[in-house]
Parts: C-alpha cells; structure tokens; sequence
C-alpha cells in the first residue's frame, strides 16, 4: 500500500522545491512515466541528503504515476516557468537545474543552498535519471522569442539578369523569345486551362492562327516560301511557346513541325511550291498520319497500303483492316490534306513505308469519298488539340502527291530512289521525327522550368515548423525539400545547355544527312528531358502541398499536358534502345542490325581492357576539391559509359554466340541497354553543362559562373550518387566515396538554397506567362 | 581511274555468282558501305582462285560504292532470295553462304563447284569480311513462318481464384466486398468520370446519400446508433469503394470516417446520441475543419481560437487573421455542421488544439452569421468534392459542443483531462487521423490493383516488335515492360497484406489508445501505398501508351484524383519522420522529442556493436536458393532497418552534443530519417507477405501458395535491388550478390509473366467496375 498522495501545490513557493518546477514540468509533459521510472527518481530523492524529509515525501508525490498533476495545473506550471524563463539569462538556459535556480529567483524564493554546487549535483542527478537532454529541454521552455529572419535571397537581381543573358544565345534568340512572350501574354493566344473541349479546341485553332499571321509557321522554311530557313531559330519558337497553353503548342508543332515538315523535307520543289506558303499561313491546315493502331513504336510495321496504278497514274490509299486505321493523329478535325505513311507497292514490288500526301476534307471541312475521321475522345490533357483517327477506302491520288525525295515512282511503274539500302531510306524518311524530338526535348525544358519557377519561390516563402519556441521556416530550408527541388533545378540547367547545343549541331547540319550522332543524341534527349517534366512536375506538385492541387497553379494541368511527351515521337524506352544501338555500332549505320553485330563482337573483344583503367587510389578520394573537379566527374560518366557499353557488348554476344537471335538477346540486356544510353546522355549533358560554365567565366561574370558552377557540380555529383550502385559494383568507387559523394550532394543542395529563387528568375519567364498564384510574392504561403 | 560498271543483271542465274547473292544483298541493305570495306572485299575476290576472272570482275563490280544497284533491282533481288529461302532447309539458313547455294540450287542453277569445302571457304572469307554474323543475317532473310502462339496464361483461373480467396479474409468480408462491387455497379452510385464540376458534385452527393441509405455510413458506428462496431469492416468497405469513382470515396471518407469519426472518437454519450445516426445516415452532412491555409502539417501551430466565456456557458470560436482560415475542408459546401479544431483558452490559459462542433449551415445550406465558406476552386483531380475554406467571425457555441472525451472545460472555467501530457493529449485527439490514414492506404492499394488490372491485360495482348520475319510478340514479353509492371505487382500483393494486418490490429486495439506500433506503421503505409499508387498509376500510363492517354481507361483520372493522397492526411515526408521518431524511441512515447533524445543516446551507444554482425561468406553467396530464402530475405531488411536505426541515432547525438538544437539536428539527417522509415515499412510489408504466403500453403492450394511465394520473392528481392548501394556501402552485400539479385529480379520478373493476367484477375474486379476499355479482352491490342 502507498501513502495517500500529498495534494500539490502548484505553483510553488518552496524554497526547496521551486528549482524542481521544469525537472517535474519535464516528466509530466514528455508523456506518462512508467512507474519503474519514477520509482527511480523518488528513490533518488529519498536518497539525497541535502533535501529536508519533508521536501523529499512532497517532491517524491509529485512524481508518482498514480497520483499525475491535473492537466489545468500542469498548464499554469508550464505559463508560470515559461514567464520566468523569459527573463533568464541565455546560460541559464543550458540545463533544467540553472532554469530551475532562474525560476526561484525570479519567483522571488530564496534558493541559496540549491545554487550550489552540490545542490546542483543532487539536481543534476535526478535530471539524468529522467533521460532527458537538459539543455534542450531548459531552451525548449525558454523561446527566444527572435523576429522572424527577412526572406533570404542572395546576390538576386544581378546573377539572375547575367545567368539569363548565358542562358539565351544571341541578340536574335533573345529578340525572338522576348517577341513571342509578348504574343503569350496576348489574350487572342492565351488559352485558360480548363476549358470545356469544343471551346479549348476552337481557342487552340484561334491562337495557332494568330501565331501564323505573325509569320512564325515559316521560320523553318525556305526564305522564296515566305519563311527564313531559320531551323534553329523554329525550335527556340517552340521551346518558348512551351512556356504557355500547351494545347497551342502541340497544334502549332503539328501544323508546321510535322504536316509542313514532311512536305518540306521529304518533298520537292512542285510540293513547296503548291503548299508551302499555304501551310505556313495555316491557310491550309494539315496532319501527319504515320501512327496506326495496331503500330505506334513499330513505324516499320504499318498496313496501310499505297499501290500504284499505271494505268490512271495514281496511287490508291487503302485502310486494310481496322487495326491498320490511322491513331492518334493530330490536327485531325481541323486537317484539309494529311501526309499519309503507307508502304508502297508498285508492280507488284513491296518498297517499304513512303509519305503521300491525301487531301482528306473540302474546305468547308467535310470528310472527302472514301476518308472517314474520328474524334479520338477525351484524353488526359491536351484536350485543346483535336486528336483523331482516319481510314481510307480505296482512296485514289495523283502520283505526283507521292512525297519524291529520297524516292520516287516513274508512270512506267518503275521505282528510284538515291538510297540504295532500304533501312537507311526508312530512316531517312523517319527524319522528320527527329527535328520533332529535339523540339519536344526543348519543350520538356521549358516545362520543367515552369514547375520549379511556381515551386521554389513557393518554398522559399511558405513557413511550417521550425526550432522549438522560434518562428517557422520556410520549408525550402528542410533538407528533404532541397532534395527534391535542387537537383531538379540543376537538371534543368544542364538540359537546357545540351538541348541548346544540340540545336546548333542539327541545324547546321545537311538536312539530307543527320548525323547518326545527332539522332542519336535527339532521341536520348527527347527520352530524359520528358520524363525528367514528368518527374519534376510531379515533385513540383507534391513540393507545393495543397497549392499544387489547385487547378489555377498549374502544375497540374502541365503534368497531364506532357505526359504524353514520354509516349509521342517515340516511346521512350524504344528511343533509349535506338541510342544504345547507335551507340554499340559506334554511330556507323546505327539502324543496320547486322553490322551492330559486328561491332558488338569488337566491342565485347575489347571489354576487358577497361578492367585496368581502375584506379584504388581514386577510387576512394573523396575530398571536396577531388569530387567538384569537372574533370573527375566527366572521367566517371565517361568510365560508366564506356564500360557499360563493353559490358552490354559482351552479354549481347553470348548469347548470339550460343544462336540466341537478335531480337531475344536485345531484350534480355534490354535493361542494361537504357542504363548505357542513360549514361551516354548523361555524359552528353554534363559536357554541354561544363562548356556552358566556361563561357559564362569567360564572359567575365564571376557570380553567374560560380552558381552555374555549383549546379554543374550537383548535376554531375547528384547523377553519380543516383547511380551509385553501379559505381561500387563496378569497383570504380569505395563506399567512402559515395558516402562523401551523398554528403557533398546534401551540402551543395545548403550551398545553392539561398540562390535557388535568383536561379529561377534567370529562366526569365515573365509573371504573366508563368500565371500561377502560388509563384507570386503577395500570394499566401 | 576506275573502269566503267559492268551493267548488273539483278536477279542473276550465273553458276558463279548466283551464290554470292545473300552476300551482295546483305552489303547493301546493311547501308552504305565505305570504300575502303569494299576495297577489302574486292581484293578478296580478286585473289580468290576458284572464281573466274570474268565472274570476278562482275562480283567486284556490284560491290562499288559508286555504282550501287538500283533500289528496285534490289527490292526484286530481295523478292527472290526471301522466295527461295522460304524453301531452304534449316540447316541451310546457318549462314549467308549455305543459303546461297541453296538459293542456287532453288533458281536452278548448277553451283555444284561452291558446294564443296573448298568453294564455301571462298564464300566465308569473303562473309567474314563483311563482317556480319551470317547466321544471323540468313535467318533474317528466311523467316520462318510460324504461327501466332495463342495467349499464353497458365493456371488462370484455378490460380486466380484461389489466391482471390486468401485475399479476401473471411466470410464477413466476402459478404460485404460483393455487396459493395454490386453497388459500385448501381447506375445511381457509378459517377462516371469527366463531369462538368457542378454535375459532378450533385451525382457524388446522390451517390453517397445512396450508400448511406444501404447503411453502409454506420458501420463503425456503435450499434445502438444503428451501426455495427465494425471498424475493420468499414476500412475493407473504403477499401472496395476505391475501386469507383474517389470522388465518391472521398467525400463519403469526409461525412462519416472524418466528421461522424471525430463526433465518435472525439465525442460523448451526449454528442452521440444526439448526433451519430443523423451523421451515418446523412441527414447531417458535416466537415472536419483542421487543416488551415498557413499550418497544413503543422497542426500544433494552428490559430483559430476557442476562447470560454463562463458568463454564458459559450466557446467563442474565431479566424484570427486570413491565414487561420480552414482550407481544403471537405463536404465544405455541403456541409451543416463542422469538427472545428481550435486552440482553446480558458481563464488566460492555453491549453492546445481541441475540437468543437460548430453549427455552419441552416438545414436550406444558407450559412449562418458570422461563418464564412467559399469554394477552394477547381483541383487538379477530386472535382467531385466539394472543397471549401471556412473561417469564422466570433461565432458562439454552447459549451457542450466541445468534443470532450479526453478534455473537459467545466461551467466555472475550470479545465480538465485524463490525460495530463499535454504533447500526448494532442496526438490522442488527432487519434482520428490514425483511422484515416490506414484507410488511404487501403484505398492506394486498390488503386494501384486497378492501374495494374488495366495495364496488365493490355500489354499481354498488346504487340509490338518481334524476332525478324516472326509475329509480333506481346509487350509484356518485354523486360522494360515486366520490370515496369511486375515489381509493382508484387509490391501490391505486399502491401495489401501488411495493409489488412494493420487494419485487424487497429480493429482490435483500444481505442483510447492505440498503440504507438500501430500508430507509426499507419503514418508508414500511408506514405508507402500513396506513393507506390501515384507511381504504379504513372508507369500503367506509360505501360499503355497512347491508350493510357484515353480517359476512357481511367489512369490519368485515377493519377489526379489520388495524387493529393501523398499530401492529405499527413503530408508523406513528415508523416515518415513520425516512423522514424517512433522508432527511435522504441516506440515509447513516439511524440516526446525529450525522450527520444535519451533514446538516441542510447542508439547511438550501440551502434558500433552492429558492425559485428556483418558476415563475408554471407555477403558474397549469390545462388538461388539463398536469394530466395525467406529468412535471408527477412533478415536483410532487418540489418538495413537496425543499421540505419543506430547510424541515424549517432549522427543525430553528434550534432546534438555539439549544441545543435533538436529541429536543426533533425533537418540535417531527414533524408536518413525517412532512410530509416521507408527500410521499417518494407521489413513489415514483407513480414506480412511472408505470413500470408505461409497461410496460403497452409490452406493446401500449392499453385496459388507457389505463386504467391515467387511474388513475395519478387518483393523482397527488387526491393534490395532498389537499395543495393546501400547494401553496398554498409558491407552487408558485396558486388557479386547485389548484381545476383538483379539477375534473380530479372529472372522472376520473366517467370512471373505468364502468371500476371491470372495474378490481376484475383484482385476480383468485376469489368463492369473497372470499366477500362484498354483491359478488356475483346478490345484492340
């Protein structure tokens, strides 16, 4: 049996007791001791011989677990030490035995024999027996109550102006993007998210007008066609529009990327001529009908048929069954003509997939004999654009509407062509898709840009939780948060400068040839820059709480706008596949299996020489100065890819070794075969991020190269800690460099958190454009 | 000089050169070869003496890169090799050279001369130099023309069935699940998706008046007020109800899991006589007003105030300042009545956040004086829920409205609780939250079993790409598009496991306490299932391609409606911090930052003795039945979770004993945190997993327990490989096993594939309710 229990004289004047307040406020409040506990404690009260017995019995009741202090008590103890902890001195405030001794000061109690030392050692005791950290407890009791710290936001205006200049090219680009901000901001081509269908897609078809009566439809065409033969300038058109209604976007690059492109580069001069104008004015609106239903990522596959006939020199267009129908195909409700891909068959001859133009309405839009058209239906986004599928019955057109470039029929029935190898003119034909790619890389950019503008000034301004007592702060200092918007934000950068560079390589290049390397790189790019969107707008959305969900800021609505951009002009893991292909056959014919497996035979040969480059010194560096040397890091994505590469090379050959065929080998290494091209575009990133960096030093700016610098840094260093699995298991890392590799991340994300709102700003998208609440100043955290 | 072409009679029956045909056609289909390879070829030929001169000459002649055959002799060549190979004999399609002579022999020419040893080495020499793999290159020209194979899906329904009743519990459970399917049918509660916002409110309010009309709002509710006290029976009803409309699901989560949960839990005798059968059977629709516009996760900092007036015996509830608004309430505009949570104040003291019924609507839904509600506006998803913000001027309530359960305020002003810790009595009254968040994480998993029911199907079906000549194969053939589906499958099966244990220990704990295991592991699978819905949800979009982008197969609206379950209920970081608190102290008192610093302390002091566990033999063995060993399985997980336990413990104290305070001490190890409670949440998954599987073998169906077996390997296994750079880096795992257990992932992912249409199949969704055209079986691949 117990004594019954002391009532408790909260507060408490007791000479004694009084210094005990915050030790017995603190068992309370931190939750039900167990009994054992308190037992402990009582047992060292009793124990003590510098409290008077009668202290001790009081003291000892108050920390019985049977016998707690009533919750109204507890409350007016906690007010009472809280008021006079505010006036204790800061070292007073180290453990709960100095707040205590405040507190009977300032309780006006005399607590002279408790301020000793050896008073404070019996206090000290039971302090220790509780568990509990003093000094935190003691400034848990004490806010200092400081002023909520002015927002943070370093070296803004400047950086961001002369990070903007590095990140916009010449005096043309930049007059070019400020001219088409202007039209965003227009309300004939500002389309609102949300509308009802009938109504965003008239808008859409407004606004994609609009943008052709400024001429902007031609900029890639021929200067005698109205346009000014601007390919690069076409894209940075399309980068910037990507900025606004991304319904407007598809519909433009539909129009003038696909229909106009095909007829301008796989067309020839009579084409131009009849169309060309007319295209860019959108005075004749077309489509680009190359996706089948049962054939989206297999162009090579599709049925439908385009068989000559001498005898009236035409051509039929025929929808052999329903899976053969035409999908997904853009501008289709608004479409008067359609560039149609159908394999041709001339005398008998099968020739392969070839690109015919049908006209496929009246101008007063009804379907002409023999097409039928279909809405595709409501889809996730992009319900501005007017998808739909097309089928042809026995559809007839001149032979002249064959597109002839690279292949042509005579009246005879005879078939030329200057490319002698079917795949290469397959692929030669597909080249319309890779300008297409690079100019959706670009737009996934820009988006990504969209997301992190709403998301960082977000944080950097919405407050929730902080240090005990203190102002809340803002949720971009949480460590978690950094993580998931600074690497993103570095990404960005980085795809930005190799999608810039990429650019310049295709439009400077002979439209007849790409390069291998260039479509190579333009799937690559188109791969990681969409899902990179994907990933960052849904970090965007998750980052900005209950905001994101709101429809108004957007974030939302862009994700499901550019979902699709992982699926169209090639689904990504078939476009990672091309890249590892090309890079395999070392860009030489990347498209012909049968040489890809000669190279593979090279390739494997040689896997082992990379063993020896392995370095056990480098391995565990794990310095600073060591791991932000660009050097190192592009060594370590060029070992990766080189060894990946070699690796693959070797599985592949294996298996064809043991008469496995190409397509089964390619698939049971298909996973190694993203992972290479992955590392390939990563690499090809960060050299384009690095080039970036060194001509924002040259140009002199210290504060903009040092930011670009750091990012560059987290770009290369946060893609390594990524992968790093695969840098230990290949022996080319230690753990004691990954570890310092994650650490240096978690620093450079601290490092760049200040600049992070300025690094935004210089992606110099105006308020008007961005149009989301959450990414303005006034609007509520 | 070079001579001048000899003309190329394509096809030729030359005796000599006829053999050399698939060679001459596989150099240039292969694309443009370089002078310098032809040159090579040519002077082997040139040297060859079993060739003559004048059959030489003619052989070099077509292998001149400026002079390359038309491409319609070469599509006629290529007719007439693919002609007679159709007619070689397998063994003659080993190389480019046998296929020659037989190509030969089928075109009627002599070639008796290349047949022998001595002319077929000529031949390969000349192969070789090409280098291509003939074999390779033969079998592409001479498909073999075999047949579609018929859908392959082995022990469907037997299997199917069977694992669907270890699933689905008992008979209760059964009972209920088939009832709700049935309903979920009901044209009257079947919203279909893509409503205009309005119209969309009104059927989902018709819709949930319909289900509680069947009395399913009552289910948890005591059975005197016409429930059933059956709370694991209402989280298996939200579960079922997540396979419709989530707006439905939501709201009815609001009306009576929330609002009717807080009056329940909250509440007394005198609030639930008065109030529980109108909220069940929503004759009285009401919110839970908690979240507000500045503290959405930092619930403690909330500022609406309750201030007691003893004078008249009233709570006088107020909106401080904008940012104290309620935001994001749910049934907002519904709604006649609210859960508000405030921080009350009685007699100048503060006594935390509690919850007060506040009257907000008259029965016409005119709001009465003093309450303010507005619409948040159009979301991303969810449109069906009417969300609102709602604040309050001075708005009186009579005392009896306090929820007072585990506080009471008397007529004198007097304050008092059962439960003296204030921190405790805080995370008591948001015991509701706990009940929400397993049920969100039921409802995830069936949203992740649609998405997954959907794509599955799909991509058996789908084809796309194939063996050279062959049919097309099924995507789900893939590796990408298992590795994309599978894991996620078998993630799926995990966590409906864990997710239903959770609910039968939640069922049957107290329910004024319960247990802080149960507490942490609901803020664990909330996290864990929303964000494995959001990203199953993402890769069956992508899975499906463009018909993932149809509305009609209901992923991206399934995306946008669950994309706020990573943020409401607890946002997902914070609420896996709360995991990694509770862990770190053991579990006691999970909310008491003093007591978990004692306990870090304690962590930290025994971190090193983990060190000793690690086993070299055990960390290098890589075969398959040590990788699928369930205990092996197990206790890698547990490693991972205790290790990272005690590192987070140690690097915690450091900063601790330097002086950091608590907050900046734990921002600094977040991402170690949630580290830490990710690897505690997939140790429990698996554990449930694994006693399911062992259930299922012990009911005696051996194909569904051998399956279910495989599954759980699959978890185990991918969920290490996700992690194998830790795993790495601690020493647990060398190279040789992580890479092992990537090739075992593989490896099942393939041994799974044809199980997986019968493996959706038992999540037991009818069609009518998954309504995905894209799933169906008669639909296009």
């Amino acid at each position: 049996m117990q004594e019954s229990p002391i009532p408790i004289p909260w507060p408490s004047r007791d000479r004694y007791l009084t210094p005990f307040l915050p030790l017995v406020y603190v068992a309370w409040s931190d939750g039900i001791l167990s009994e054992t506990e308190m037992g402990r404690i009582r047992q060292a009260i009793g124990e003590s011989e510098d409290l008077p017995a009668s202290a001790a019995r009081v003291l000892e009741s108050w920390l019985r677990a049977d016998s707690p202090p009533s919750p109204e008590a507890l409350a007016r103890l906690e007010a009472s030490i809280r008021r006079a902890a505010r006036r204790a001195a800061p070292e007073e405030l180290r453990s709960l035995v100095s707040l205590g001794v405040a507190i009977a000061r300032a309780e006006a109690v005399d607590a002279g024999g408790w301020a000793t030392a050896k008073g404070l050692r019996v206090l000290g005791g039971v302090e220790e027996l509780l568990g509990v950290l003093g000094g935190e407890a003691a400034r848990d009791l004490a806010p200092p109550e400081r002023p909520v710290p002015p927002q943070r936001d370093s070296d803004g205006p400047t950086a961001a102006t002369a990070l903007q200049r590095i990140m916009t090219g010449d005096e043309d680009e930049r007059r070019l993007r400020t001219r088409v901000l202007e039209l965003l901001s227009d309300p004939r081509i500002r389309v609102p998210d949300g509308l009802p269908t009938p109504t965003a897609r008239k808008r859409v078809l407004a606004a994609v007008r609009r943008l052709a009566a400024e001429g902007l439809g031609k900029l890639a065409f021929p200067t005698e066609f109205g346009g000014t033969d601007d390919v690069a300038g076409s894209m940075i058109l399309f980068e910037t529009l990507a900025y606004g209604n991304l319904s407007v976007l598809i519909k433009f690059g539909v129009q003038f990327g696909l229909f106009g492109g095909s007829v301008h580069q796989l067309g020839t001069r009579r084409h131009h001529e009849m169309l060309l104008e007319r295209i860019g004015s959108l005075d004749l609106p077309g489509s680009f009908a190359m996706t089948e239903r049962d054939h989206g990522s297999n162009v090579r596959g599709i049925e439908t048929r385009a068989d000559y006939l001498p005898d009236t020199d035409e051509f039929v267009i025929h929808t052999p069954h329903p899976g053969a129908e035409k999908d997904w195909i853009g501008n289709a409700l608004h479409g008067r003509m359609a560039t149609v891909f159908a394999q041709l068959h001339v005398g008998g001859e099968e020739h392969g997939v070839h690109a015919f133009l049908v006209p496929v309405r009246t101008r007063l839009g009804r379907p002409l004999r023999g097409i039928r058209i279909e809405d595709c239906g409501q889809k996730v986004g992009l319900n501005g654009v007017d998808n739909g599928r097309l089928s042809f019955d026995r559809v007839r057109i001149p032979r002249r509407n064959l597109l002839d470039r690279f292949a042509d029929v005579t009246p005879e029935g005879g078939y030329r062509s200057p490319i002698v190898s079917p795949g290469r003119r397959f692929f030669t034909m597909l080249g319309t898709l890779v300008g297409g790619r690079i100019s959706i890389a670009a737009a996934s950019v820009s988006v990504a840009k969209t997301g992190l503008a709403v998301a960082v000034p977000y944080s950097a301004r919405r407050r929730q939780f902080g240090p005990s007592g203190e102002a809340e702060v803002p949720i971009l200092d949480f460590l978690a948060q950094q993580r998931t918007l600074l690497p993103a934000l570095a990404t960005t950068y980085g795809l930005h400068f190799a999608v810039r560079s990429l650019i310049t390589d295709y439009a400077s290049a002979d439209s007849r040839h790409t390069p291998p390397r260039v479509e190579a790189l333009a799937a690559g790019l188109k791969a990681y820059a969409s899902h990179h969107a994907q990933e960052t707008l849904q970090n965007c959305r998750e980052a900005l709480g209950g905001q994101g969900y709101l429809a108004a800021n957007r974030l939302g609505v862009l994700r499901e706008d550019t979902d699709i951009f992982t699926t169209f002009e090639g689904v990504n893991v078939v476009l990672l596949q091309l890249v590892a292909k090309s890079l395999l056959s070392k860009y030489r014919e990347s498209m012909g299996d049968l040489r890809l497996w000669s190279m593979v035979r090279l390739l494997a040969e040689r896997a082992g020489e990379e063993v020896a480059r392995l370095d056990p010194v480098r391995s565990r560096r794990s310095a600073d100065e060591h791991l932000r040397d660009p050097e190192m890091q592009r060594e370590a994505l060029l070992f990766r890819e080189s060894r990946l590469l070699h690796t693959v090379a070797r599985r592949l050959k294996r298996r064809i070794d043991r008469g496995m065929d190409s397509f089964h080998a390619m698939n049971e290494c298909q996973d190694h075969l993203v992972h290479l091209a992955r590392a390939h575009v990563e690499r090809s990133i960060l050299e384009s991020f690095r080039a970036g960096v060194e001509r924002c030093g040259e140009s002199g700016d210290g504060t903009a190269a040092r930011l670009l610098g750091a990012l560059s840094d987290l770009y290369a260093l946060s893609t390594i800690e990524r992968d790093r699995a695969w840098y230990l298991e290949s022996g080319y890392m230690e753990a004691v460099q990954t570890k310092a590799v994650r650490d240096l991340v978690n620093r450079l994300c601290r490092e760049l958190r200040d600049e992070a709102p300025a690094l935004v700003r210089a992606f110099g998208i105006p308020d008007a454009v961005l149009a989301a609440p959450a990414a303005l100043d006034g609007a509520p955290g």
